[in-house]
């Protein structure tokens, strides 16, 4: 079968020689190699327009990005082979960062899987598929999965907002023997959470090195960790030593697990948790003269696209301002923000104008991003999302 | 006696209140209040058009930095206690974040001490003072260090380049019992370096997590250590498992203290160092056709002021290139900046460029900066100077 061939415009080509792997849908010529006849999920091989192979690519002509490389070759053949070398150089790298195989094995574009993200649990895996391309060989990555990892069991969770941009509809899998309950270690402590129902794919390992980062600062201190979910700074702080540590989260579920999580690990005489809006709950504490030593503020995206922009950075704003007031002397402000288009300027621009606005001073003591299982691929900005900035606040 | 007033023209108070620490020499009123009939390190305090005090500066009417505010109060005597609370306050920051008493203790405007640089070795102090007024109240501050730590002897390194632009000679002074050699731990690797003729202060503790976080990527691999100094990186990667380390430097001084330093940590026999230009060395170990799982680059700051950025990122470019070449199959390359105006995106794209012009992929796996005892303050981006880069590369 001759693959099908993508021709593009005149200087089309340079964005993806540079390294990206994204085709958008007005850089095609559609004169010489109409979109429209192609099908959601079709390979094809990208040209330059003198005619130079550039790679195999998934296409969907129905979406915006209507071609997302899967190799710089040309007569690469995709089959479960293929995914096999891929999924074996993702864990190459998991398995140098991690002694343990608790971790996100696969992150899309940056390991050179579009559209297909996989979080490891142990003998269990949960699959995102999110590009036309990659759902339609969805039994091909999942034989390949099978082979290098041997999973007892894999949720398929395809049933996330991305989808929407490819028409692909919702839908929810469970292969093998999936219990209701993964469990995860992190930083050396253990977790648990809801196999099938939790936010996103359940946990969010982006933050492991933040999180191990805060622990030379809780020994004896009183920790707020607003948006705590199941509880991933929270109950960490607590093993590292917290005296106390509270718990936000808006979600009834999240809750209970926070005092599950806090219970696996003994520490569930410091560890308290409080359901209800973050922002009211801060503002609870403030009129009832609470004090923390250390607060963790790792809200949802604010600002997931560029329209939200300025509503989204008065949001942080406000929650940083609360979480200031809320500070003893010298305490810690962990801010983060999974927002992509927020950059860490613009964050610590929200930060220092918070903290002067109350007339502290700010000392941002260390910057950190994404762990090494999402890694970041250089010519592509939006695999670049996380943000932690550490804050010392004192006054004068 | 009266404190001496400064005028600030209209709408010049504003960065001040936004939180940053410095008075431009045209940002004065100086028909209100004459620059030049002020003294080098005289004290003043600041005020906006309107009158309003902003707070208490070192003055330097010779300096395009006239002024440099030391606090947000203008009724508070600069004396010793005022130095003895501020050193206090920077030591609770280090003394939380580590062990033992190796780090930078004072990192000037981000500690609230415009002009004083202080790195610590155990018992001894490395001090080094870069504004007018810091230099004349110079007794006052080491008598406030010598309460507060009471260190065995101190080092006055004040023969550095930033010196010349307040006006203020070289001097070298040391102070009670000064050793010909420090030593020093970081990240559990002990270290030695000349008390008072090495690079800087003698150590770059700025780099501390950087190095531990490669950790986990050197056990059983070949490692080289470009712009190594006395072995900071390569070491401590033998310490950690590295087969080999080969460490890279032009200095000889330096050269003799890696060897110096593998014995001190029983790595003598995994680590060779190299006399030479550092592109010279890569080339030559390219035309010998060797081969490193991990290259460290981490040169001094080829971009100093913004008329070098163009020079300065060809040079970034030509050894990332280097250093990409001598890798083998999925290695890592750690690329670090400590150029100010070279921005973490302008070093992302020098790697990208690099990467692919040699037809590698590369993924961007952690993004490091300044350790805590080089707090970043939030309004004066020029404290914010360290980039490490972690990449893993690699062909498809």
């Amino acid at each position: 079968m001759t693959p099908i061939a993508l021709y593009l415009n005149s200087q089309a080509d340079r964005r993806i020689k540079k390294g990206h792997l994204w085709v958008f849908s007005n850089e095609v010529d559609v004169k010489r190699s109409p979109l429209k006849t192609l099908q959601p999920g079709d390979l094809a091989i990208i040209h330059a327009a003198n005619g130079a192979p550039l790679g195999t690519a998934f296409i969907n002509p129905n979406a915006l990005i209507c071609g997302r490389l899967l190799s710089r070759h040309s007569d690469v053949v995709i089959n479960k082979n293929f995914f096999v070398r891929a999924i074996e150089r993702a864990l190459r790298l998991r398995e140098t960062c991690f002694p343990k195989p608790f971790y996100r094995l696969i992150y899309g574009d940056s390991d050179g899987f579009p559209g297909l993200v996989v979080d490891r649990f142990g003998d269990y895996l949960v699959v995102q598929i999110s590009v036309a391309g990659l759902d339609k060989l969805q039994n091909l990555v999942v034989e390949a999965l099978t082979q290098v990892l041997k999973p007892k069991g894999i949720v398929l969770r395809n049933n996330h907002s991305a989808r929407e941009l490819e028409e692909l509809p919702d839908q929810v899998e469970l292969i093998g023997e999936v219990p209701p309950i993964f469990t995860l270690e992190e930083n050396g402590v253990s977790f648990e959470v809801l196999a099938t129902e939790g936010q996103k794919t359940g946990w969010f390992y982006d933050h492991r090195i933040n999180r191990q980062l805060l622990m030379p600062w809780v020994k004896g201190k009183r920790v707020l960790d607003v948006f705590s979910y199941v509880g991933g700074w929270g109950v960490q702080a607590a093993v590292a030593g917290a005296s106390s540590v509270v718990c936000v989260d808006a979600s009834a579920a999240a809750v209970e697990k926070v005092y599950a999580n806090a219970a696996r690990n003994q520490v569930a005489d410091v560890v308290s948790a409080i359901k209800g809006k973050a922002t009211d709950v801060l503002k609870q504490l403030l009129a009832d003269g609470e004090k923390f030593d250390v607060v963790v503020l790792d809200p949802p995206a604010f600002i997931k696209k560029r329209k939200d922009q300025r509503a989204g950075e008065a949001a942080y704003r406000h929650l940083n301002e609360l979480a200031i007031r809320l500070l003893g002397k010298e305490g810690l402000l962990v801010s983060a923000s999974c927002s992509m288009p927020l950059t860490n300027e613009a964050l610590t621009e929200i930060v220092r104008g918070a903290a002067r606005h109350h007339d502290r001073n700010a000392q941002l003591i260390w910057t950190g991003g994404q762990g090494p299982d999402h890694p970041v691929h250089p010519a592509i900005p939006e695999t670049s999302y996380l943000k932690a900035q550490f804050y010392r606040i004192y006054a004068d």
